[in-house]
């Protein structure tokens, strides 16, 4: 039987202001490393693209939905995206943008939750 | 000199309460490929994983940012998180929605954005 219930999905999403930073692959994946492992993520995939402009987007399928980086270096800005199916709440979302981050230079991180 | 404004990104969120459905990849890509279509977005690349419950995950990186779909089978729910560099409105994104899942038996779209 099918349940109509809505299944447990959290969303977590950062705009994160940060001194001029090197947007390397090998920065935003450290970023996203310390992430999956303060949060306790699974990776199934993962997937990345450095554009152009030197914005690096970085995508990993996880166990529990989602969890995608932008950088937009010529802004000094990152976004996080962070969809799962776990009882995580906005603040260990933040505290591990915050560890990710230590001594980087972040100006600002602000986060939204997207509640249904 | 690098500019401390932030960039344009807006984002999308849906959740989508439909009859229960034949949640195959075919369903979920011919879903995005109307939105990608109809939101005239640009693909850069693409990755997918099926879940043992048969959920999927389809991501992918667009020009414009990323687009990636959930199902949940197992609630009659998909989810869509849609983030792009470009001038899109919630509207647009709703009907892109609403004409991908034209006689699929949707019960309900619920929309967010997540404003900066």
């Amino acid at each position: 039987m099918t349940n109509q219930s809505i299944p447990l999905i959290k969303q977590f999403v950062a705009l994160i202001k940060i001194k001029p930073f090197d947007s390397s692959l090998e920065f935003v994946e450290e970023l996203a490393d310390i992430m999956i492992s303060d949060l306790d993520l699974k990776v199934v995939k993962k997937m990345c693209h450095i554009f152009n402009l030197a914005g690096i987007t970085l995508v990993y399928i996880l166990a529990q939905s989602h969890l995608v980086i932008h950088t937009y270096p010529e802004n000094s800005v990152a976004h996080s995206d962070l969809v799962i199916c776990a009882n995580h709440n906005k603040k260990e979302f933040e505290k591990s943008l915050r560890h990710a981050l230590y001594e980087r230079g972040v100006y600002s991180i602000e986060v939204k939750t997207v509640k249904f």
